[in-house]
């Protein structure tokens, strides 16, 4: 059971990732908690190129978030799900399209062909996207006084076009919830466990929630 | 005006780029010397990642490869030539297609697709392919007492498709010379600035040599 988080900056996906963990091991589910770009010591490398190289091209930025992908998929990923764990991850391929694709202008059609080189067909059972205004992802994390980095200093015209590609991708990919995440946490995650419930009553039973 | 020499580890490239480098400087032609991947801050940290990184999947080291040199593409090549400048590298796409296509048994047209998204299109005006048989290559990095790093320590069966890609590479590529490589550096170099001369004569004039 493969669980992705997706959204744009200070949509929450790090506090609902955190809280799915927490109730999968409050229900003694074996799971593991994975974020990309990152996941493995070669993938937290790429992870500060990408966030921190200054003038980085687009196309740069790409095909090292492909190639931590690569590395996820092999060592931490497929490994995971083969032995029978819950992986719930912050971003995964529907960042790649948003960010890389729409974001930075990149021929969508090559970003997915490259993509699936990268996950050899690996692919989310359901992918939750966090929903926010660009304004209130935004305001968050002012608030949570976040350094900003070179992603998230990208400014407000790219993260409005990545939220617009989000809700795109959402109505065209499969397996993906659209999810309101303007509430607080805890109600968010009420909301995120009902659409696991529907999707996997077995495995994320909510009488026990 | 953009030469790029190739071969197999120990065909001579580094000792073959330094020759023409200083030819250039002789006859007081502005060149820059540069190598792949590497060249920029971010790239020698790629070359780092891909030469030393463990177990790196085929793929991985593709995207890395593909990352460094969209950034040399941006911020070195493309410059520096329009600037005028001569550039000298070691390696280019032809090592991609070799290594990672023929080599790691990546498929070949799709490498080629990606390889064009990284370098926009930036083509060498000629490539110097330096042959030597692999056995020869090996005999010379171990006289050299060279430390081994993760592509060097692929083993003979890697080293020679790689070797007999590039053969391949050279009927189908365009403007590919093959330069016998066995003989000693200086008659190699004389070799180089023959084949130079034929095709870019202004460039190279012989007579001066």
């Amino acid at each position: 059971m493969f669980v992705v988080f997706e959204g744009i900056e200070g949509s929450g996906k790090s506090t609902q990732v955190r809280l799915l963990a927490e109730w999968l091991a409050a229900h003694g589910v074996p799971h593991r908690r994975v974020r990309e770009p990152g996941g493995t010591p070669v993938g937290e490398e790429i992870r500060r190129l990408i966030l921190d190289g200054d003038d980085l091209p687009a196309r740069a930025e790409l095909f090292l978030a492909l190639a931590a992908r690569a590395v996820h998929v092999d060592e931490v990923l497929a490994p995971a799900l083969a032995a029978g764990e819950v992986v719930v991850a912050d971003r995964y391929e529907l960042s790649t399209f948003a960010y890389q694709g729409y974001g930075r202008g990149l021929p969508l059609e090559e970003v997915r062909r490259m993509n699936a080189l990268a996950t050899g067909g690996l692919s989310p059972d359901v992918t939750l996207l966090l929903e926010v205004p660009v304004a209130v992802g935004e305001a968050r994390r002012r608030e949570a006084g976040r350094d900003t980095d070179r992603i998230e200093g990208a400014g407000h015209a790219f993260h409005a076009r990545v939220a617009e590609a989000y809700a795109l991708l959402a109505e065209t990919e499969p397996r993906v919830e659209r999810v309101d995440a303007t509430a607080d946490p805890a109600r968010v995650h009420a909301e995120v466990l009902r659409r696991l419930n529907a999707r996997f009553p077995e495995t994320f039973p909510l009488h026990t929630g």
